[in-house]
């Protein structure tokens, strides 16, 4: 049984003790999404559970885009993958609650249908139960010819992200001292786009390693280097903002679901379609380095959910 | 979009507003499992969301029996469709509990994985979460070359059914008085066999059209005749049972997780390696008439959960 090497924390802890029990019953756990050869593909496949007061809540969120959110983040999975997009499968846990006028779990499936049908999917099934709170949770399906795994990364790669970073925190952070967020911000949190096209276009340039950025930055770089088996240095000021929000900061905000991607030192980005930016380099060793204005910084603690 | 047509019900019409508000975003949704063609086969995919005091009780089950339950309802929808199993993509919500002795979540994957790998398949990712009760939701993929959906049925057509009815329901019930159930009934409770082999082999025999029991034999075989558009008899004494069952109540008793299965007039069960009994037959028409002894009887309602 293969499985990507995880970093520390009580999360993966948690996933090597299920690890260890399935033995050969699991396979090549650890990494963005599983992978199964089927003929001259790969299915390509991930799940992503969203729970009200931990991953959400309705008050600072419609229910369209409670759907939209929680099943961006699984398709960002596949995005990390370069795979295209088959479709989703989603149970969805509704409170009862008075109301005839409001139909939330339609609400919650026509976000979830928006996202899906934005990356070029199709709701494939669904399960709705009873709950005391709402969940959404997104099993997604694509194919991919040639997966990107989070392992592969090499001394001499550069270290390449989709998009800018920083706004989800600042959203976040001011939903929780019960401000209304900037409504220049305020979609970076409530309806990210997957990184679908990028991921595919990235994946057919060559990429050696990629993942999502749901912990943040540093952190995820951190999951790329251990499973690379390299270390990875990234200079903070080149990390592109969301005007509006600092480096150091954008470093450790989460759910930003850009891609973070180890790329050849020959790649350009030329034809992208997309933003594409060198924050820093693949070296020979271990860890994550963050330097800001040449000089050495902490690495931002990476995002963890807000009823921690 | 096709979908298949579903019976009468606030679950059914909560499902055809969510198809209504998809429109072309939703495929195929009405039936087991979606079928993906993929290549020269077919994926067959499902997903099944078990909910702490909505679907099991931890005082009724161990945590490695929630596990395999919650799963084998999920694999369930694959057998009904013929599929051979690939594997289970599994989210688990976890409350905090103290007791540095115990591990709930490993002990609810080992149940999954134990189910998973009795039919041939693995544990493929996952996704752990806080959340203020357990929660069990598991995506199941699998193959099959002709999968057999709940249309199809033609009169004239035998209705059979595998194994014997009526002990979830019994056991349900003394768990629900505070008994403890007869250790013969309680397996069938609490660690049910999907019956993946015997659909495999039910689709190569020519099945027409195939459903697997979750809410009662007469109110799945009221599913199947609504996707089928006949109507089907069913002669509750033929109804085979565990022994101190009734046929009455065992036409009403959900989750047994039997395959009823509507096959051509020349079927034989010889070299299915499975129990089959013929309990019925479909005729044109609609709807579903259930006698006992000859006798026309009300249809025995289905089972709904028990927190309803």
């Amino acid at each position: 049984v293969t499985h990507l090497p995880l970093g520390p924390g009580a999360e993966f802890d948690q996933i090597r003790a299920i690890a260890k029990r399935l033995g050969t019953g699991a396979q090549g756990l650890g990494d963005d999404a599983a992978v199964i050869t089927m003929g001259d593909t790969n299915l390509v496949v991930s799940i992503d559970c969203s729970v009200e007061g931990v991953h959400f809540r309705t008050d600072w969120m419609t229910f369209e885009e409670i759907g939209w959110r929680a099943a961006a983040a699984a398709l960002s999975d596949l995005a990390a993958e370069g795979a295209a997009v088959i479709g989703a499968l989603v149970s969805v846990g509704r409170r009862e609650e008075g109301g005839v006028d409001s139909d939330p779990v339609s609400e919650i499936m026509a976000g979830v249908g928006a996202v899906v049908a934005s990356v070029g999917g199709k709701i494939l099934g669904g399960d709705l139960v009873k709950s005391d709170t709402y969940i959404v949770d997104v099993c997604v399906l694509g194919t991919a010819r040639r997966p990107v795994t989070r392992a592969g990364g090499k001394p001499g790669d550069g270290i390449w992200v989709t998009g800018r970073f920083g706004a989800p925190r600042i959203v976040l952070e001011g939903l929780m001292r019960g401000e209304t967020p900037d409504p220049r911000l305020r979609g970076f949190f409530a309806t990210p786009e997957p990184q679908i096209q990028a991921g595919i276009w990235l994946a057919a340039q060559g990429a050696h390693a990629m993942i999502d950025v749901s912990d943040g930055l540093a952190a995820d770089l951190g999951h790329l280097a251990a499973a690379s088996g390299v270390a990875i240095a990234i200079e903070a000021e080149k990390v592109p903002l969301v005007t509006g929000t600092d480096h150091l900061g954008a470093l450790a905000s989460g759910e930003e679901y850009e891609l973070a991607v180890a790329l050849p030192p020959a790649f350009t980005p030329d034809g992208a379609g997309v933003q594409l930016t060198r924050i820093g380099e693949v070296k020979s060793g271990s860890g994550v380095e963050v330097t800001l204005g040449g000089k050495r910084v902490a690495v931002p603690k990476g995002f963890d959910h807000f009823a921690t």
